[in-house]
C-alpha cells in the first residue's frame, strides 16, 4: 500500500467507508486512487489510513502533491490573479506570471484543492484489466459506464466523502463573522467566505446579506406609517407603492451585484463541462458529447413519469395541504364560537385559547413541509436528471409551489375570501414568530446539541488523553452538508410574508428584519460547526431562486392593491366611486405598478458600470498583445530577411 | 503614389469625397492608406482611383493582399470553419486546418474582407509627425484622438464609404430569394444572405420570414372564426387565448431560433472591443480601459440633457400627436353628422365621404413618423453616446415610445373611451392598407425609379458606348445604408395592429400575412437593387427590438380581454352578472393569460437542444485535447529522463 510520509502530507478530502466494506475494496480503492495518470489511468493522490483507532480503518484521508493540484488547476481551467491583477486561467507552463505563485503553499487555496482532489475521485474509472470489485466478487463492472465511485455508492459501502475543516482558517473569518459582538452589525467580508466555502455558498450568504440590509428602509418606513395620524388609504397605498419600487429595485441591483462577484471570482464567463449525475441511469448509447458509450435515459420517458407521476403527487399533496387548511378553519371556527372576542376582555385564558388552533396549524405547516420536501427529492431523483444543474431546477420548482401554496394558501384565503384580516394578522404573527424560533431550533441549536453529545461519546469510548483526530470526529459528528435550498427556502418563506402582506401589516417585515441579523451568524455558525464542510462548487448567480423572489414580487404587488382595495376603510373613503368603478381604479393603479416594476429592471443595466469598464480593458489588451506578437514576428522576419 | 497593378487587384471598399476635396488631402488619405502597418503606423492597404473619367478622381477603390485580409481576419477574431466542422477563432499559424484554406481566394467571404478593410480605416491615424490635414493647413490634428476618418468626416470631404455590390453573388442569392415566382412560397436560404450581408442584415429577414409563417396559423383560426356561427364571447376569447398562446410561443422560439443562429454563425459568446462612435466628442481624458488619453464626455452632461431636452421634447412630440388625432376626431364627427350612417344607403357618395378624415389622417400619420424619426436621430446625436450599442438602444426606445403612441393611440382612443368599434375597424383598414401601398412606394419604388433617372443621367452624359463602372454607379445611384431600424419600425407597427386588437378583428392578420409575403421579397429587392451594400456587421439578436415586441405582447393581452368584455354582446352573455362581478371575471381572465404567457417563457429552454450538445461536444474536446497534450508532455519528460 503506497501511503504517503507523515511529513509532506496535508490530508484535504475525506472517505468515510461503512463497517460493511471488505478491506479488500478499501485497498483496492487506494490503489486506483494513488495510481499514476499516464500508466494506469489513476488519479496519481497520496492516500493514508486515519491512524486514530476510533476510525478502525474506514476512514480514509485523501492529498496530493503540489504538482498535481496544479495539473488539476491547470484542467478544471481556474482562474487565479494575474500579474496585471485580473484573473487568468491558470497555466503551468506560465506560472510566474501568476501572483503569489513562488508560495507554493499557499497559492492554491485549500477549498480549490479540495475541490480539484474531488473532481479528479469523481471521475476516477476502475483499471481496464479488472472485472469485478475486487473484495466483491458479485459485482461486476461495466467498463463504459462505472467509476469507482459510482461502485461505491451503489454498493453501499461509502457513508460520506467530505473535505476537512480546518481550524486555524476558521478562526481568521469566523471573530468578523459571526463571534464578536458587534459582527452583528457588520458587513461580512464575502471574499473571505467564498476563500473557504467556494462560490456556491458565498451566494447563499450574499444574498441573505442584501435582502436583510434591504429591509432597514422598508422596516423603518413601516414603523413610521404604522404609527402616523392619516388616513388608511393614503399610508398603505404609500407603502405600497414605495415597496413595489424599492424591492424592483432590490432585485435588479441583486443582480449587478451578483455579476460583479462573479466578475470577481472569475466565475462569470464560466464554462464548465458538466457530468451525468453520478445517480444517474440508462442504456448504454453512443454519446453525440463525448463520442464514447455513456448511459442514455430517454427523454419521453422521463415526461412520462412527470406526467403520470410527479405532477398528480404534487396536485395531491397541494389538496393535503389545503384539506389541512379547512380543517384548521372548522376547528378555528368553533373555538371562535366557544370563545367569543367580547369574552377576551374578561377571561384572559379566551385571548389565549383562541390562538391555540393558528399555533397548532403553524406548527403542523413545519413538518408538512419537510416530509414535502424529502418526498419532492424522492421524486426529483426518481425523474433521473442527467445533469445536477437540471435536476436542482427540477427540484427547486416543485419545493417553490408546495412552499407557495402550503405556507400563503391561509393567509390567501383568509384575506381574499374571508377578508377577516384579524385573522390574517394572527397568522401571520404566528408564521414569523413560530418561523424564527422553531426553525433555529430543528436546523441550528438540535444538530448542535446533537454533535456536542455525540463527541461526549467518541472522547468517553476512547481514552480521556489521546485526542481523537479531526477526520474521524467531522465524519462522526458532524452533519452531511445537503446544499443551499434549504436555506433558500427559509428566506423565500420568509420574503413571501414581507412581500405578499406587507402592505397592509407593516410591522412583519420589522420581525423579519430582527430574525435575518440573527439568523445570518447562526447560518454562519452551522456551516462552521453544525455541517460537514461542503466542496467548492463554483457559481455565478443563486440559480433559479433569483426567478422564485422575481415571480413572488410580481405577485405582491397584485395581492397589496387587491388587500388595499379590500380594506373597509379604503372602500369608505371611495363612497362617492360605484363598485365598478371603484374596482377599475384599482385594476389601473395595479397594472401602472407592474408597468412601473418593469420599467426598473429595463432602466437599470445588468451588468454594473466597473465591470464593463474591466472587460473591455481586459479585452483591449488581450487584442493589444495578439497585434504587438504579430508586429514583433514580423520585424523579426524582416530582420532576419536583411542578415542573410 | 502607390496604385496597384490592375491584375491582382480586387476592389472591396469605395470611399466617395466630395468635389470640394483638395488633391493633397485625397493623396495623403492614400498615402496613409498603403503606407506599411510596421514601419508607418499606415493601414497596409491596396488603393487606386476609379479609372472612368465620370468619378473626377473623388472615387477611391481599395482592396488588400490576401496575407493582408489574413492578418485581419486573426485581428478581428474571426470565426471559421475548422477541420472537424466547429467554428474556431482564425489563426494564420494554424490556417492548414481551417476547412477550404487551400482555396485562397474563397476562403475569405467577400463581406468579410470588406469588414477587414473597413475595421483597418475606421482605426488609421495620421502619422505622428503631421500637424495639420495635408491640403487644408487650417485644420490642426489631436493626436491623441483624430483618425483620419474622423478629420475627413468633419471637413465634410467624404460623401460616403462603402462596399462594393457584387452582381455575380446577387445572381446567386436572387433566384431562391424574390426573382423566381414561386420564391414567393419558398423559404429564404438565410446562410446565403448573411454570406453576403453580414449577420446583422440576416437577422432582419430571419426575423421577417419568422414572423411571417408565424402569422399562417392565427390568420387561419381568425378566418374560421369570422366566419363562425357561435356566441360572440366563445369566439373571441377562443380567439384571444389562442393568440397569447401563440405569440408567447413565437416569442420563445424566437429567442431559440436567434440563438441557433448566432451558433451557426459564429456570433454566440462574441466579445467585440467597441470603438467609441466617430461622432463622439468630448474633452480629452485618461482612458480607464486603454490607458491612454480618449474623449470623455460626463455622464451626468448627458443626463441632464436627457431630461432637460429630448424627454421634453419626446412629450412634445406625443403632445402635439395626441392634439393632431383630436383634430381629426372633431372633423371625423362633423362629417358624420353631415353624412349620417342612414344615408350611406342612399347616396354612395356618403360613404366614401365619411371615409376622407380617417384616410386623410393615416396618410398625416407617416410624414409625422418620418419626421419624429429624423428627430429622434437628431436628439440621439445631440446626447453624445459613446458606444454605438448604447446609441442604437437609446434611438430604438425613443422610436419605440413615440410609434407606439402615434400609431395606436387613435385605436385606444376609439376603442377604449368612445367604444366605436366602427370607426376602429375603419383606421384599421385604412392604416393596414396605407402602409401596404404607401410605405413599398416611399422605401421601394420611388427609390428605384430614382435611381434608374441617375442612372440615365450617368450614361447621358458620359459616352453612349464606355460603360459607367460600377463603383461610380453605386457612388451615384444607390442610396446610402442607414440601418436596419426602419425596416423593423415597420414590422413593429403591424404587429401592434395584429397584436393589441385582433381578438375583436382578425381579419387584420389575414392582410399582414398577404403583405409581408410580398413585404420580404420587396426589402430583399430593396438591399440589393436600392441600398448601397452595408458592411457585415457581427449580431447574435436582433438587439432592443426584441424587447419591443415582447412589451406589445404584453400589453396585447391588457388590451384584448378589455376590448372583448368592452363588447355589448359579451355583455348581454353575462347578463347575469353585475358590473362589479363582470369586471373581476375580466381581470382575472387576464392575470390567468399574463401568468401564462409567463409560464411558457419560463417553460421554454431559450437554448436549443442541438447547441447544448454542440456547446458540451466543443467543451468536451477541448478539455480532452489539453488533457492529451499535457499526458504527451509527460511521457516525453519520462522518454528523455530515461535515456539519459
Amino acid at each position: 500500500m503506497s501511503t504517503a510520509s507523515n511529513a509532506n502530507f496535508e490530508p484535504l478530502v475525506v472517505l468515510h467507508f461503512s463497517n460493511a466494506t471488505p478491506a479488500a475494496t478499501k485497498e483496492w480503492v487506494i490503489n486506483r486512487l494513488t495510481a499514476s495518470q499516464n500508466d494506469n489511468d489513476g488519479a496519481d493522490l497520496l492516500v493514508r489510513y486515519d491512524p486514530d483507532p476510533e476510525s478502525h480503518n474506514n476512514i480514509l484521508l485523501i492529498g496530493a502533491t503540489l504538482h498535481r493540484l496544479l495539473v488539476g488547476a491547470e484542467e478544471l481551467r481556474m482562474k487565479k490573479p494575474y500579474k496585471n491583477k485580473a484573473l487568468r486561467e491558470f497555466l503551468i507552463s506560465d506560472i510566474n506570471h501568476f501572483d503569489n505563485s513562488q508560495n507554493h503553499d499557499s497559492f492554491l487555496l485549500k477549498s480549490e484543492k479540495q475541490r480539484i482532489i474531488w473532481e479528479e475521485i469523481q471521475i476516477l474509472r476502475p483499471a481496464k484489466d479488472e472485472n469485478f470489485v475486487p473484495g466483491v466478487p458479485t459485482k461486476a463492472i461495466t467498463h463504459e459506464n462505472d467509476t469507482v465511485l459510482n461502485l461505491l455508492d451503489s454498493l453501499d459501502f461509502l457513508v460520506s466523502a467530505f473535505p476537512l475543516h480546518d481550524k486555524e482558517d476558521i478562526k481568521l473569518i469566523e471573530r468578523d463573522w459571526f463571534m464578536s459582538k458587534d459582527a452583528l452589525f457588520k458587513s461580512q467580508d464575502i471574499h473571505k467566505v467564498r476563500n473557504y466555502f467556494g462560490e456556491n455558498v458565498a451566494y447563499y450568504f450574499a444574498f441573505l446579506e442584501f435582502y436583510t440590509k434591504a429591509l432597514i428602509p422598508t422596516a423603518l418606513l413601516g414603523l413610521v406609517v404604522s404609527f402616523w395620524p392619516s388616513s388608511d388609504f393614503f399610508k398603505y397605498s404609500l407603502f405600497c407603492i414605495f415597496n413595489v419600487i424599492w424591492w424592483s429595485v432590490f432585485i435588479e441591483r441583486w443582480k449587478r451585484l451578483s455579476i460583479k462577484l462573479a466578475y470577481e471570482w472569475g466565475t462569470m464567463d464560466l464554462q464548465i463541462f458538466e457530468r451525468p449525475r453520478s445517480l444517474y441511469h440508462g442504456d448504454l448509447q453512443l454519446s453525440p458529447i463525448t463520442n464514447q458509450k455513456e448511459r442514455r435515459y430517454p427523454k419521453w420517458k422521463r415526461t412520462l413519469k412527470k406526467y403520470l407521476v410527479t405532477y398528480p403527487i404534487v396536485m395531491l399533496c397541494l389538496a393535503l395541504s389545503l384539506w389541512i387548511y379547512f380543517a384548521y378553519y372548522a376547528v378555528q371556527q368553533k373555538t371562535d364560537k366557544r370563545y367569543p372576542l367580547e369574552a377576551t376582555a374578561i377571561l384572559p385564558t379566551a385571548k389565549l385559547m383562541r390562538m391555540v388552533p393558528s399555533t397548532g396549524y403553524s406548527l403542523l405547516i413545519i413538518p408538512m413541509n419537510l416530509i414535502y420536501k424529502k418526498l419532492a427529492i424522492f421524486m426529483t431523483n426518481y425523474e433521473n436528471h442527467r445533469l445536477q444543474t437540471s435536476y436542482e431546477n427540477n427540484l427547486t420548482s416543485k419545493l417553490f409551489v408546495f412552499y407557495f401554496i402550503n405556507c400563503f394558501i391561509g393567509l390567501f384565503y383568509e384575506a381574499f375570501f374571508n377578508a377577516n384580516y384579524g385573522n390574517v394578522a394572527q397568522l401571520l404573527t404566528v408564521f414569523v414568530i413560530i418561523n424564527a424560533i422553531l426553525l433555529k431550533f430543528t436546523e441550528q441549536i438540535g444538530p448542535y446539541i446533537f454533535k456536542r453529545v455525540k463527541k461526549n461519546q467518541l472522547t468517553r469510548r476512547g481514552s480521556v488523553d489521546v485526542k481523537v483526530s479531526d477526520a474521524v470526529k467531522q465524519a462522526k459528528t458532524l452533519t452531511p452538508f445537503e446544499g443551499t435550498y434549504t436555506d433558500y427556502l427559509t428566506i423565500f418563506e420568509q420574503y413571501g410574508y414581507v412581500a405578499l402582506f406587507s402592505a397592509v401589516f407593516p410591522w412583519v417585515t420589522i420581525c423579519a428584519l430582527i430574525n435575518n441579523i440573527f439568523e445570518l451568524r447562526a447560518d454562519a455558525f452551522k456551516y462552521c460547526y453544525v455541517y460537514q464542510r461542503p466542496f467548492a462548487q463554483p457559481a455565478w448567480n443563486i440559480g433559479s431562486w433569483h426567478y422564485a423572489f422575481d415571480i413572488l414580487s410580481s405577485v405582491a404587488i397584485v395581492t397589496n392593491t387587491a388587500l388595499i382595495a379590500m380594506q373597509p376603510s379604503v372602500r369608505q373613503y371611495f363612497s362617492s366611486y360605484t363598485d365598478a368603478e371603484y374596482i377599475l381604479f384599482f385594476v389601473a393603479a395595479e397594472h401602472v405598478l407592474l408597468a412601473l416594476k418593469f420599467a426598473i429592471s429595463f432602466a437599470i443595466p445588468d451588468i454594473p458600470h466597473e465591470v464593463q469598464i474591466a472587460k473591455a480593458k481586459n479585452l483591449y489588451e488581450s487584442n493589444m498583445a495578439l497585434r504587438h506578437e504579430r508586429e514583433r514576428k514580423a520585424l523579426k522576419a524582416q530582420e532576419s530577411l536583411r542578415k542573410n
